[in-house]
């Protein structure tokens, strides 16, 4: 009987206020729920990025001659279709699989069976290599070979990407990145994203050369406007709403840190457009819409990198030097006659490359620390020697392989649209460029 | 006192290690936070879908002639607003309001109280309303009179739509549809949504007839171009987007599992479209941007029935086929003279029904089951019957009871913009349309 | 002995059924999914937001003629980014901070240290405040200087908005707004953002006068056409799917009502387009796509102060009589000779208005109760005066201060793409507008 009432005693105890009568939850159910809502995460997260595909495909597009609208928002839409593909047979494997080396992952290729939560990776991480891939379309849009463009952006969603992505963020499963293992800071990607696309570009224009009338036998530089700065305009706006996806989701997990990251990344591009503006009225020029998206995409570069790793007056920094470098990069890049159509070097490479030396610099704790800069440098320099030295590499023998990178004189004249698609961007206002009778023998 | 002791040792039992002094919680703690997460997933869901609507009006205005814009877009802008009211008012209550006969819902009529969860689900529900609407739209474009394409739209939002889905997805409360009984397999709707929506189309255009010089007397065959191809670009960009939003939160779940069935979208697409161009190649012929974008959203409409139910591999061959069928089945509508400016049947209706087939063939631990085949091709077979059958008999009546579903030819010739809404899409580049004096009168 | 079997027996009865032998959850642990899951809503939320401002760029750039597209869109860019910063550094502590008289925040400034949980808040804050802010943009395109505008845009985001938003709705630490003290209901900011943008919009169109050509010396009125109306349906669809953001995620907390609150927004916005539909059919009008859409906005935000606390049907009431507002005040302006190019004053001003008297109206529970009317009455008169007197002073000092507000005559004629930018929007497709050679010394 005693015994009854001090069972009954405890039961009072243990069941008191707030668990009451109701069973209680166990670890199982709440490890249930953290699962669900971090997959939730990351898969809108993934969503979000997918959307660069879009932003990219405006920026470009608007920023060609009408000629090569088609020519290049074709390249966009394959850059998405391939980098899925390609990335799931062999990059994803490449990237994040076994990687005992710290240089390759040697597993997970073409994955048919794993574990749900590393599909909501992989699903995320795929739109992170188209992202990578379509960075370099537009650099070298309006003479490129449409089939020529589509292998190398296999090559990059496949190989150039994944390897470098193997050594600053492998592996999912066993084994370190060798960069990852010294302790590198890319937080979302500056350098394994961005400037990887953004060296690849560079070689790109680089065996390209320059599109006809872009500059002249003297020396002159001459402008080649873009057909439909609406477009421009919208690509930016679209880009920017993907990169909160793109940085606040890199946690791959649902906490409270997420408004910080993204609070940073948007004050990161509002201070780079700022200081881009401030700049220019300055120096009495125009105030350029092309530079002032361009400027803001640069602040988003910067802060990729670092976003979780600083506060918000340092990412306020990171975006405005990015501004600086949007205002000044370009003129050199056409000093230097390389022609860039998007000024995609400028805004992927260089303000990748300053956005993860700006990571190392401002990193929460351990500000200027001389180690972390080391490392930062290095996996800088390691990025540019790879995505350059391997993209001139493969441009170079698509060149010889394939009779030739970049389209005929001709073509390029007449524009891409016509020789390589059979279609028009806005047929009823190009009443310079018409079809001929037997054009219509190659559809279907 | 020994009480006491056994009391105060059991106490500390009770709250050792794991939940330690804090109070423990619930199963209603929890049960809210579950309530709360899944609230977030499906209206997150719900907003993406109802994006879908932007990606339709983009795809089906760059496709058009310019003089025909204002008016597809507001046959979009309406099937928005008309499937948002028309879906509450009786939709929802005839799909998922009690079934006691498997035929139809008979309850929940404009609702104006229920329990919060089930507000999510109208508002994620009635954003597949709208889609299955507005696919019929483009198909039908640039002829149509727009009072009977607005009654034709809310009759399938709130008749055609939702009758079907009774059959297959009801109810919500009691009952169940007989084709859901039977074990029909259609997760996200690639037959409720979009085959539903492809057959009406279908009935559409054959009441209509093809557009004036689409077909000359002696079988020749005019493609009418569109006249904004970046407008359709985005367009196909901003409804790949939309559907992971339509798929993935088809779970009314969140869950892990979610990013399978998002990486099965994605790869389903890619896969569509990059067979679409392989296909292209082989045969010599222009990859043409319009049969790309279609490709990817018939990969995307194959993959909508199965992507809960199959490995990624089998989502790479539904969508795989897709790009087969969306390089074929034009070509042949085209030599059965009928006119579909968008390729709404091929995409939506014979997509759909490929991707129901699939669903059943490649359903996970019971492939190639003739159970499940049978049942799968009887639902597909209901969704053409229903569809089509219902869609005929009510663009029959109203091309007989509104005096005409089709414009007069002076009317087409001169474009609906003009004579259906007194506004031009474009008005400083459409030189050759111009208002007479008294439009002005139509307008306030 | 005795003892430990009497413990033993208690474990067993406190382990028994639903926790098993595994660890039992502490509060802590809930808390922390809570925190979690409440920051992906809000963060989600602000991206929503952040996208509206790509919304009000396209609705304003197509709605402009083809010469000042750029210039609108320059706006928008950098009231996105001016938001930014500036709400940073002094509209949030204004808004947010400590806030002792009711009337004023006086503390966060700048913030560089917060809990986590703030960031979420201030980053979700900081896109409404732009949005605010980027509503006059419209009005006032097409004559207004842009460094004048750039200026006032600082003024909207830095004070005008978040000084009555502190009155609204502050604070977050310490003190309450005097507003709501009186329990104002403004859930998600009828008045608080999209009154107080119109009231500015109708003080900067006052301030600076119809655009040239839009009213004759008779009393003709002249309709100035967009150049792109596809730009504006997608701008529309646009911030339609941001306003589910803006509207479900003010709950900021992730909870079950969030699907109600996005059914109402979309219900309203239906009802709002289909009567604006329906009263122009019976009045045998033109049905024009601008009028639609602005109709649907209006339905937006009138629903936006009152979509927590009234039932679906309540809000297709709230949404119908916006359709009615946005029917008969823009003939009622351009009676007044008042230009505003996009109907902003309309759309944000007067139907925030009624929205606000609409939530007080149709409050749950205690519906038509004239001290809750009343307190509404007061909040709509305070935000008029407040925002439409202040606006009116800064226009008038900066059109005295920088020496105009407006542009001259000829660089209106020319446009302002070309006269501040040095940019065109299509430069292949105006042919009436040039760029003379001295031009390019603008540019770099």
């Amino acid at each position: 009987m005693k015994k009854l009432q001090i069972l009954a005693g405890l039961y009072l105890l243990c069941s008191s206020s707030t668990w009451a009568v109701e069973p209680v939850v166990s670890a199982a159910n709440i490890q249930e729920i953290r699962l669900s809502l971090d997959s939730v995460w990351v898969v809108l997260g993934g969503i979000l990025v997918f959307f660069m595909q879009a932003g990219f495909a405006l920026i470009e597009s608007g920023s060609v001659r009408s000629k090569n609208t088609i020519n290049v928002l074709m390249k966009n839409y394959m850059d998405a279709c391939l980098g899925g593909l390609v990335f799931w047979l062999i990059g994803f494997g490449l990237m994040f699989g076994v990687n005992q080396t710290g240089w390759i992952g040697t597993s997970y290729f073409a994955p048919n069976e794993m574990d749900g939560w590393h599909w909501n990776l992989l699903f995320f991480q795929m739109m992170f290599a188209a992202t990578a891939t379509t960075i370099a379309s537009g650099a070298m849009a309006e003479r490129i070979h449409f089939v020529a463009y589509i292998v190398s952006a296999a090559v990059v969603s496949g190989l150039i990407y994944p390897i470098f992505g193997a050594w600053a963020w492998g592996s999912l499963f066993d084994g370190e990145g060798w960069l990852k293992a010294l302790g590198f800071i890319d937080f979302a990607g500056s350098t394994v994203v961005h400037s990887i696309g953004g060296w690849v570009a560079l070689a790109g224009i680089i065996v390209l050369g320059p599109r006809l009338g872009r500059f002249g036998r003297n020396g002159q530089v001459h402008y080649l406007a873009g057909h439909n700065l609406p477009l421009v305009a919208l690509g930016g706006f679209i880009l920017w709403l993907a990169w909160f996806g793109f940085n606040a989701a890199s946690t791959v997990k649902a906490e409270v840190s997420i408004g910080r990251i993204a609070l940073n990344t948007h004050l990161a591009a509002c201070a780079s457009a700022v200081v881009y503006m401030v700049y220019t009225l300055i120096r009495g020029k125009a105030i350029l819409m092309r530079g002032t998206i361009n400027a803001s995409l640069g602040g988003l570069v910067a802060i990729t990198a670092g976003c979780a790793t600083m506060s918000p007056l340092f990412a306020v920094m990171s975006g405005a030097f990015a501004g600086i470098l949007v205002s000044i990069l370009p003129v050199l890049m056409e000093k230097l006659r390389l022609d860039d159509v998007v000024d995609a070097v400028t805004v992927h490479g260089f303000c990748g490359a300053w956005g993860t030396l700006a990571a190392g610099l401002f990193f929460e704790g351990r500000m200027f620390n001389s180690e972390i800069i080391a490392v930062q440098i290095l996996g800088i320099m390691a990025a540019f020697i790879w995505g350059f030295g391997v993209a001139f590499i493969v441009f170079k023998v698509l060149d010889k392989v394939l009779g030739g990178l970049r389209v005929s004189k001709q073509h390029e004249q007449r524009g891409l649209d016509y020789t390589e698609h059979a279609e028009l961007s806005y047929p009823e206002f190009q009443h310079d460029v018409t079809f001929e009778t037997d054009d219509m023998t190659k559809r279907h």
